[in-house]
């Protein structure tokens, strides 16, 4: 597949995939090696013919009559997703959330490789979580000089991301997955994740009280 | 405005509206007291007539040649949300991330109240965080007897969330909050959020290798 065929692929698709490959990875640990689009629609909840639009996308990856091909489907959404890559990540900000992302062993198992914690507050400095170094804020600059860093997690407040945020850019680093509550201001060629928990919050209040009512 | 006339938002404004929430409370503290979808537009980076439409489904705030009020309209999308009321929350596991959602202080404000954080570890139980006490899982069917829990928010592996799932369910929750990187099955007058960080991480991995490809 060309980059050029994924251009007019809607992000709804692309928000989906991700969930595609978790479903394939469990049939894989279950060891099926093919499935149809009617028994993969059964356990994900969503149309058959969702799932058949969804994959030809990307050329479709299914036969007639034969189902798809797991494990084949599963390495081919991962390349398309870039898991077949390595990545660097810092995080910036070791409160409670930051820690939690240090914690999550699996996004190594997938690729994503945290090389360092940054911290304002100069007392965490020297500490670690699994192993990682809480580094002092003032030191990012240099840090990204010297050490290639591919993704920077923001979790720490606002305003705090509103200042760490170009300093991120200046020196190099291309995507941001960011948890503080703002919207960050970045040139064309620097992608952002937001994760505005607060927001998804109140979408949830949002969903309880509209079935209230129903 | 009436129930009837929601049914048909779509998802896409709904998953929109947390965000002029965010935006008008900004112009609030700015003492801004009008807006128009020109400038509303300008600063949030989408169309003046995305900004229409979506306001438009709640029988628009707007007035021709005025520009929205912006009191006016934070109230309103704010009651839309739910925000006009409070809820109780629940925390299921006391990990990072559980800490994390704890010690949010601005989800308390927003109304969301914490009640309770439940952990399998019994050496954690009788711990507090934030002045929230950490009970054992053991607990959390009587708990929820006799508590009124608008909401539980599940911060723990997805083989804990499938087995909590269920009694949270059958005792009486109908708001799930769900960071288990995994789908849970319930029943239709149940509402669950999702928030699978690995996946938003994979998202995210996506966007870059695309823009590095361009």
């Amino acid at each position: 597949m060309s980059a050029t065929d994924e251009r007019h692929i809607s992000k709804a698709v692309i928000s989906r995939l991700p969930r595609y490959y978790r479903y394939l990875g469990e049939l894989l640990t279950e060891k099926v090696e093919r499935i149809s689009s009617n028994e993969l629609s059964r356990r994900m909840h969503v149309t058959a013919s969702q799932i058949r639009q969804d994959l030809n996308n990307f050329g479709g990856f299914g036969q007639q009559g034969y189902g798809y091909n797991v494990k084949y489907l599963h390495t081919e959404i991962g390349k398309i997703l870039g898991l077949d890559q390595t990545y660097t990540m810092i995080i910036i900000g070791s409160g409670n959330l930051g820690r939690a992302l240090a914690n999550y062993v699996l996004f190594e198992k997938r690729g994503f490789k945290v090389t360092a914690i940054f911290d304002v507050n100069e007392d965490l400095c020297g500490q670690e979580v699994r192993g990682i170094p809480i580094r002092n804020s003032k030191e990012l600059a240099e840090f990204l000089d010297s050490n290639k860093v591919d993704i920077a997690a923001l979790t720490l407040p606002s305003s705090g991301a509103k200042v760490i945020c170009p300093v991120l850019v200046a020196h190099g680093v291309k995507a941001i997955w960011n948890f503080a509550h703002t919207d960050l201001d970045v040139p064309e060629d620097v992608v952002v994740k937001n994760v505005h928990l607060s927001e998804s919050l109140m979408e949830l209040s949002y969903m309880l009280n509209r079935q209230r009512r129903e």
